[in-house]
């Protein structure tokens, strides 16, 4: 997932370096190069590999959450295809926190008309007692009308927020919608309320609810939460227009043991430089998923795209002059722990780190790429432009990006990012859900994002241009 | 859901009807009648009427398998709503049948890669024993694949028939598919197997199951019988792929208890004739469901748009010459038992039968329209296809049509028959599953298809034409 929305993360500005360049010419690349280039954009175009990679991290690991068996599984997974696939060095780096367990979840509307509710536990709730809950409903149509409700005004109720999430291309719904997930339950709590129910974060309206992240504030009462599905939210308000009393049975038997110590890493593998080996051109996904579908879309395909982007670049007769590095974060989805973890360990190095995008949004064809780079370095991206270009991807004349999710950690470190925008319009129909398949994979879209990282990573390896402010 | 593919009905010859014509004018629409006809049918295209009946059945009552809680509702629910809407007489017939209870269902991938598998009965299905079924698999591509598997070569495993179903505007992927589900625990019994799984029938990519009816032959062990959803099947194929074993768990708690007699009922209302009560006009809908979403579709929409469909003939100054009679069909998903317990009690009186429609089949806008009657009627077929061609109708040149589903067996008696054909691209992406709701529906084109009923209804009521053969 990503934690805020893309439309969210183009608007914010990059936060100035204060680190030198390392590199002082802005060469464009030579003609052989050039022609190199565009032999290899071929390759990863005409490659299945991507595919080949998501479908056996989808068949053979399924979903990883932090600190589950499908966890570990990617862990060695992601070693185990790095080194199959040519890179010059594989490794990992530990990084631990608490362990969620979903538990089992029953949800139904007892009265006036009894109806068995598709739910599913936000990320990180507490369990309600073992009988469940009954309660009647409190509903608000937004986060901001559950807001200005009267304290104690949902003493034992159960405030439901029936907010649906608007489709964009853009993924803009999702940072208007994802508020009530992350901080409902703790507005709900001071508002007296015994549960929060809230629509699902996603644009479909299948019968499959969908989890992600939630956040309990220090100080406020813990109360268990939970997504409905979008039919099911449809249903649920038909029968509230009915102004009669709508008694709610909610059961989750989610919880946090905190005597375990979740335990995963960063999977880290690079194509070492020929020229300057210590000069880091970054490109990553996170390796984890939510507990639910196999993970294809997030971010199974940033994971088999940078992969693939890496072994394309590997079975070059030279390596290109920087070091290729692909970042397979851990724990996404929990909180950007491996992200954290990363900084932790290199920000002594983040200078090194000459340019780096992630890929973590988004199922359809890249249409745009936004800088987020040194003025001087702005020719050369146009370009990096010119090579993406013929694959329909537009450069954006903004110049104010940060990489997706994990990395924007790297690139509010000062780290100059890419930003390549993918037709987000489809993505949370599946978003969190187990429908998070493969499936739902278009190959021919994802040999074309694939291209687009493969190219990417290239040119700023091989230029040896300064993408620093 | 239908018992044969539409495709299959159209091709079905009309079984020739003995009875002798009771009406021998072929007179078309007086120049009043064919402008009050107008009137309805924009009156019709206007109203939300059968949305909000269908929002109604879906709201209060929900899903409604023979024998359940949900059936007897509807049968309450069908009887107010004709008393509410104007209906000149309401009354049931009962019908009996037995209950099957869908238990509980759990299946999952143990070897090589654990992965839970999202399934569900077949409508029918005994149980697994109380602690599951563990077995090795063995793939069939299609059914005549394991048809031809050799005697005993199953013993101790479990057969999964991965056989996709086409998407198409007919539905005519349907037919094809559906005999696995249907007859295919026979087959893989008679080869020694312990349960079936099959891909669900179904044209959708979510991870949703399809259920509906099985049958078990007599003299052939029965065996446990259930579909996994598209996207698990997919997966378990990539599994299969591997060339190791691939081990499954299921357990079904699925059975039909002997000792139970499930009472139901078709609901029947009339809007009666004004100059001859006794000729019938029909039209149909089944009132039951499986018992998984809320049955919007399956047959939620044919309930709605003959409700309206009759309220919006009702609301005329003046009754139509013959009786409209609304038949809603109690067990249609197990068997057409309220259809056969129609054709018992009214046997005598088919003659009386003048034409009949049915809807239970597709979610999209009518395009197409069969007769099925006399030849000496096909200038009012025509006449009637001149009023249904501004909402979009073509009339076939075949006359060959039976009506869809319950009214087959009707017209299998020689009730001359209507067929309108709706676009059936998306029905089988719901189809049977817990994904059956409400937001499936468009809204516009629910108005048209009850556009298209209430023509047709107030045409062969009005116009005293013979349609028999």
């Amino acid at each position: 997932m990503r934690k805020v929305s893309f439309q969210s993360v183009i608007k914010t500005l990059v936060v100035s370096s204060v680190f030198f360049a390392l590199s002082s010419s802005a060469a464009t690349l030579t003609g052989s190069e050039a022609k190199q280039l565009s032999q290899l954009k071929n390759t990863a175009l005409e490659s299945d590999l991507s595919y080949q990679v998501l479908e056996s991290l989808t068949t053979e690991v399924g979903h990883r959450l932090m600190g589950s068996e499908g966890d570990r599984k990617a862990v060695i997974w992601a070693q185990a295809k790095m080194k199959a696939l040519g890179f010059d060095k594989v490794w990992t780096e530990e990084v631990t926190g608490t362990f969620w367990q979903r538990g089992e979840v029953e949800a139904k509307i007892i009265a006036p008309y009894p109806h068995k509710v598709v739910a599913i536990a936000l990320g990180g709730s507490i369990a309600t007692s073992e009988d469940g809950l009954t309660a009647n409903i409190a509903h608000f149509e937004t986060l901001a009308d559950l807001k200005a409700a009267p304290d104690n005004s949902l003493n034992g109720k159960i405030a439901f927020v029936s907010y649906q999430m608007a489709r964009d291309i853009t993924g803009s719904g999702y940072g208007p919608a994802v508020s009530t997930r992350v901080g409902g339950a703790n507005v709900a709590a001071k508002k007296g309320a015994s549960a929060l129910i809230m629509r699902s974060v996603g644009t479909d309206n299948n019968r499959i609810a969908h989890t992600g992240i939630m956040r309990y504030e220090a100080g406020v009462k813990k109360i268990p939460a939970a997504a409905i599905s979008n039919p099911d939210a449809d249903l649920l308000v038909n029968q509230l227009k009915r102004n009669k009393p709508v008694s709610f049975y909610l059961k989750l038997t989610s919880h946090t043991d905190p005597k375990i110590t979740a335990v995963s890493a960063n999977v880290i593998g690079e194509i070492t430089g020929s020229e300057f080996p210590n000069e880091i051109v970054s490109i990553g996904a996170h390796l984890d998923s939510w507990d639910v579908g196999t993970g294809a879309l997030d971010d199974g395909m940033g994971v088999a795209m940078m992969l693939a982007s890496a072994h394309h670049i590997a079975q070059l007769p030279e390596r290109p002059k920087r070091t290729i590095r692909v970042i397979l974060f851990a724990a996404e989805e929990v909180g950007l722990l491996g992200a954290k973890e990363y900084m932790q360990i290199h920000k002594d190095n983040m200078a090194n780190h000459i340019i780096g995008a992630e890929w973590d949004f988004g199922v359809g064809k890249i249409y745009k790429m936004t800088s987020g780079v040194g003025k001087a370095s702005l020719g050369a991206i146009s370009d990096l432009a010119k090579h993406l270009a013929p694959l329909g991807v537009e450069l954006s004349n903004d110049n104010n990006a940060r990489a997706q999710s994990d990395m924007s950690v790297m690139s509010a470190a000062g780290m100059p990012s890419m930003n390549f925008a993918p037709d987000g319009s489809t993505y949370f129909d599946y978003h969190h859900t187990e429908n998070d398949t493969l499936d739902k994979v278009n190959p021919d879209d994802l040999k074309q994002a694939t291209a687009v990282y493969t190219t990417f990573a290239y040119f700023a390896a091989q230029s040896g241009v300064n993408f620093r402010k």
